[in-house]
């Protein structure tokens, strides 16, 4: 199978589309979400439990596969898919971001990034060219290029300067990188300045990537300002490519994002909080943890039709989360990826059906009122 | 469905026994090995998943249910079979067991324990008639009877003051109990002492229980001693009713807990060592948490049909196991589930075909060459 993206359908009253992306494993609808894989596991969940809830395509960590087990043991394994089982799409980040927020622990300079390792502070070095080769020795559908990311807040002079290493070292990925059956993402950085987004977006899409990600947000910016970022970016990107928005995952920004034409997201927040007890509901998130829930025998949604909510009671999962027994955070992971992946899927319905926006008044008023 | 048990066949050679045990909720085929889920979970794994390698019944602990959640809770939510949906047969052990093994955070009288809580040090009170009130809430298929175990090793002495107890207690028990969906075991004790297990036996069987544990082995005493009390013990238990060797899963000990005429035995070993990184093979226990696994890419058993063994290999289950990924020890506890409850089958199949002997002597001789 060839790599490809099809816009479906642009939706007339925001800048949301409905498109196919062609992976190198299988065909995922966007806009999609994808459950992050860190370690080459979705934490605690298996494969078929991903399937089962509609995940089409995960992330996996280079920077972790990298220090452990090594991706070098991952190629003789066969790569990434089969080491895990998984034979679905697989998105791999560049391992920027990891390095970049190791702070005192890693210099910069043009040729790459020194770092310590966050496990036993020994000395690497990472570089846009060895993290196009590690990937590719991961083998991952999608690659992305070694970015540069700015922390919020920083400096207009550090953004540009950040920002135009990105576009030079986006430049050398794609020199090295080979893998045929792999595609190899631009990112662009700029932090929450406009001029810097759209000189960015006019640098990378100049280098014809496949595809394009929206790097340096949701970094501790107000979210306004990211969906300020997003709206300013927008008509810079080519139509015809996938956009991802990198490292966001709360219902609300989903639905923000997508109205501002984005087609891919990913986020370690529902597996996160789900293991310390927090679900997300239509009204808001819940702490299925909290001693209000010790007697409470209805699922965590009535009308959820996960595995959890299906076969399981609050009361039941608070007491499993209680005592550290491991099905609990399976079924409260399983339960948040299910719900970030049906409200994709409600998303694409209501963009087919053009009332994108009713629907999302509707979700973003329920999901506020019942914050706690 | 009402109890009961049907003895198929008894073995020509040994004293091994085919049956069906018929419980409240399913029919298990005997001899069985029950997975333990102590906290109402069997550790790690989701009822699918214990149902996909064929466990038929689990155990539960009274003691440990009794402090968390209390069995009250449970009894809100319609008992232990709905609370953590299982809807095949349950049994639960008395918290005698438990009780007993806190040492000096315990006192005996002839009314029953006083003993201080291992989460919060609380003060609590077991007696016959509790601990079968609790399991009365629990709603479990088979309850044991309150009883004290003596350690090893134990004086002549107290042993036999000890079984005396048990008795006495196992009447307390029998006359309370009331729930006619569940029935009540009893429970043989008398140490290594054989003229008390044989003692034990007569008293007990005196009550007429639907069924019979072995208590007080497996606590510390050599194997051999074990199987000693096991062959002196069997005569002088009915054929008619399932026999139980409590805390025992060990392969070996169950192939020889078999032949020795035992139906039904429960351990934690097969998932607690999963959870270290421990897996069995026809060829003794394997380390899969060892680096000499780091580039094994074989699965831990080439010819096992297991969940674990179809789909992932050694060094995968290994980078799992060092990262603390979940997924890791829901593998390994699969497989060593798997394992167990596949050898029970092949005992069964091997008891039918009357080459039971055969059967054991080639799986011991593997199992022991293997072996560390």
């Amino acid at each position: 199978m060839m790599f490809s993206f099809k816009l479906l359908k642009k939706d007339p009253n925001t800048r949301a589309r409905l498109g196919l992306l062609k992976t190198f494993h299988n065909v995922v609808e966007t806009p999609v979400f994808m459950p992050v894989g860190t370690l080459a596991t979705v934490k605690t969940m298996s494969p078929e439990e991903l399937k089962g809830i509609g995940a089409q395509i995960i992330l996996s960590n280079t920077y972790h596969l990298y220090l452990r087990p090594g991706e070098e043991l991952i190629a003789k394994a066969g790569g990434l898919h089969k080491f895990m089982n998984w034979d679905r799409a697989i998105l791999t980040d560049s391992g920027g971001f990891q390095v970049f927020s190791l702070g005192p622990l890693r210099t910069i300079s043009e040729e790459g990034v020194t770092f310590k390792s966050h496990i036993d502070g020994s000395t690497h070095f990472m570089s846009p060219e060895k993290a196009v080769k590690i990937q590719e020795a991961l083998g991952s559908d999608i690659a992305m290029v070694f970015d540069e990311c700015a922390p919020y807040p920083s400096e207009y002079s550090y953004a540009k300067e950040a920002m135009k290493r990105t576009y030079r070292w986006a430049k050398r990925c794609k020199e090295v990188h080979r893998r045929e059956d792999q595609v190899l993402f631009g990112i662009v950085q700029g932090s929450i300045y406009p001029d810097l987004r759209v000189e960015s977006a006019k640098y990378l899409t100049e280098l014809d990537f496949p595809g394009y990600a929206v790097g340096g947000l949701s970094v501790g910016e107000p979210k306004p300002l990211m969906y300020e970022m997003l709206e300013v970016l927008e008509p810079h990107l080519p139509q015809d490519k996938p956009r991802y928005l990198m490292g966001v995952g709360s219902p609300d920004a989903l639905i923000e994002g997508v109205i501002r034409g984005i087609d891919m997201f990913d986020c370690v927040l529902p597996t996160r909080i789900a293991r310390n007890g927090t679900v997300f509901t239509r009204y808001g998130k819940l702490v299925v943890r909290n001693a209000a829930y010790k007697e409470d025998f209805r699922p965590i949604e009535e009308d959820c039709q996960c595995y959890t909510c299906r076969n399981y009671s609050r009361a039941y999962i608070r007491h499993l989360l209680h005592n550290d027994e491991v099905l609990g955070i399976r079924l409260t992971t399983i339960h948040n990826l299910h719900f970030l992946i049906n409200l994709m899927k409600e998303i694409r319905k209501a963009i087919k059906e053009e009332r994108l926006l009713v629907f999302a008044r509707e979700f973003l008023q329920n999901y506020e009122q019942g914050k706690d």
